[in-house]
């Protein structure tokens, strides 16, 4: 599958509830830093560099940002703690990384991307992943840097709610995530989330799950943002791109039938980012909006939150 | 999916180097071992119990012998713990639960079970794992109760192959597993194990990810047993599922396809047990031996270790 390709890169900021507390304001600083992972991303496969280059730029990107549920904006669990967790896979030789439920790490796509190239593991979790970090000399943040104000106060409406009805109300989702096609016809894709607001400590979702958040082969890459228990019950990444490979399914179509139906039917919602090895891809979901974004084979950007037709 | 069908239960107790430290007399105790997981798993088939129940009751067996890799005979990680995971899959509802990196779990399968059945969560890892059993009366063993001599020799040895050569020769594997389909025509499939000697903490291997180690569905149910990283890769449980699905291939050649080309073309061996709705079944490995055993749709009994033709 190594044939000469023309680049491709979209990426995802979370998928949900969007409309409720998103002001113009707030929606042009998202649309912005979408729009900086984008060009960053982009600009590492027009200088002919790799899908897993980009992939991990335009994510590192995204988890500086406040504004997604990854990375600095990172969500609080019950605890008041935030729990982080990644995973990227290159799809031409399928090596794959992932961290889970890492408290000290600022940018956990980086941290995944080095287990896949510096440990003889797929996925470590928490202070374990932690320990091998330093192993390998990458420096730990202060979990302090992890605390914006907007993520602490979700955790008390969710407390506060779950002490009155005994349910959360708090959304399940917000993730990040980039798939990418680069010069060399290669496959990349990654995701990376801080969880969901009031999860019980040690819940690991679909984020950092090879196969249900992020898989990627030489034929299909997709990054997956929703409500992980979802994800992980249909397999709902390696699903699409077995769609894709074994039933010839163009890959809107498998992405669409994985998002819209397989997903829903068990009662789960969300979206994913979907690429295939010609530059087709697809940007499902069936909740109110995803924060999401591409530069296509014509190397024309955008960016959107709602359904557009 | 849900019409009649003939019990048929299959199980693992895990694959890898198998002959040299294996006597007569401790080929002859993991054989009744095997036998009396079977048992008492096709009893609760033949009473009209659920291929879950089959399914845990036959894993519990297990994971009580010390001969297995799972359980009361978990290995031994670097620092000198045993760290369990496990999983377990509904095919018939695609529920799913698992928990990883547990110590104080004495049936890390039945906790798999709670976890699917009494939280929202499908993972949950490390002492949040402890935590949740706790929150539903589920008592803890003392570590303690984990230590076998001969786990924890094999420990030395990995160290000190390790610290001559700086690369350990222990074995990945080990592992056990089971699949059923019930009379009702459901089939579960579930997979514990104690993971790798002198693995790094925190490492996650295959057994506890719905996908790669353990996965059900309507049509086929399978539980892995091998070099958990590359069984990640190529999420090849679900992958074998998805080929009966996609491109209704039998699941003897599913089985073998990813067994035997997709996951030793990476460099990874091991085994899988899996199980189609009509009651056929596979057992390939491509290591010297697999521990396994299967009660088929005639009632036949059978056990093996080694290659039979």
């Amino acid at each position: 599958m190594s044939r000469a390709a023309i680049p491709v890169l979209v990426i995802h900021g979370g998928a949900g509830v969007i409309a409720k507390d998103l002001s113009p304001e707030k929606e042009k600083a998202i649309r912005a830093d979408l729009k900086q992972a984008l060009e960053a991303g982009y600009a590492v496969l027009k200088s002919g560099g790799s899908s897993l280059d980009a992939v991990s730029k335009a994510i590192v990107l995204m988890e500086d940002s406040p504004y997604f549920n990854a990375g600095k904006g990172a969500v609080f669990n019950h605890d008041g703690k935030n729990e982080l967790d990644a995973s990227i896979m290159d799809g031409a030789s399928l090596r794959a990384g992932s961290v889970a439920n890492v408290h000290k790490v600022k940018n956990p796509i980086l941290r995944a991307r080095a287990v896949m190239e510096k440990s003889p593991h797929v996925m470590l979790v928490g202070d374990g992943a932690e320990a091998f970090a330093q192993s390998i000399d990458m420096p730990l943040v202060d979990p302090k840097y992890f605390y914006t104000e907007e993520r602490w106060q979700q955790l008390q409406q969710a407390l506060k709610e779950e002490a009155e009805k005994e349910k959360s109300t708090a959304s399940p989702h917000g993730t990040v995530g980039a798939v990418a096609l680069d010069a060399a016809g290669h496959l990349a894709a990654g995701t990376s989330t801080g969880g969901m607001t009031n999860k019980r400590y040690g819940r690991v979702g679909d984020s950092p799950i090879i196969g249900a958040g992020t898989y990627a082969n030489a034929k299909c890459a997709v990054s997956a943002t929703g409500w992980g228990e979802f994800y992980i019950r249909t397999v709902a990444a390696h699903d699409i791109c077995a769609r894709v490979e074994y039933k010839s399914e163009p890959v809107a179509q498998a992405a669409n039938d994985v998002v819209m139906s397989a997903v829903p039917k068990l009662g789960g919602d969300g979206g994913v980012i979907a690429l295939d090895a010609d530059g087709n891809f697809a940007t499902p979901f069936n909740t109110e909006g995803m924060f999401r974004g591409w530069i296509d084979k014509e190397g024309k950007m955008h960016i959107a939150v709602f359904v557009e037709k």
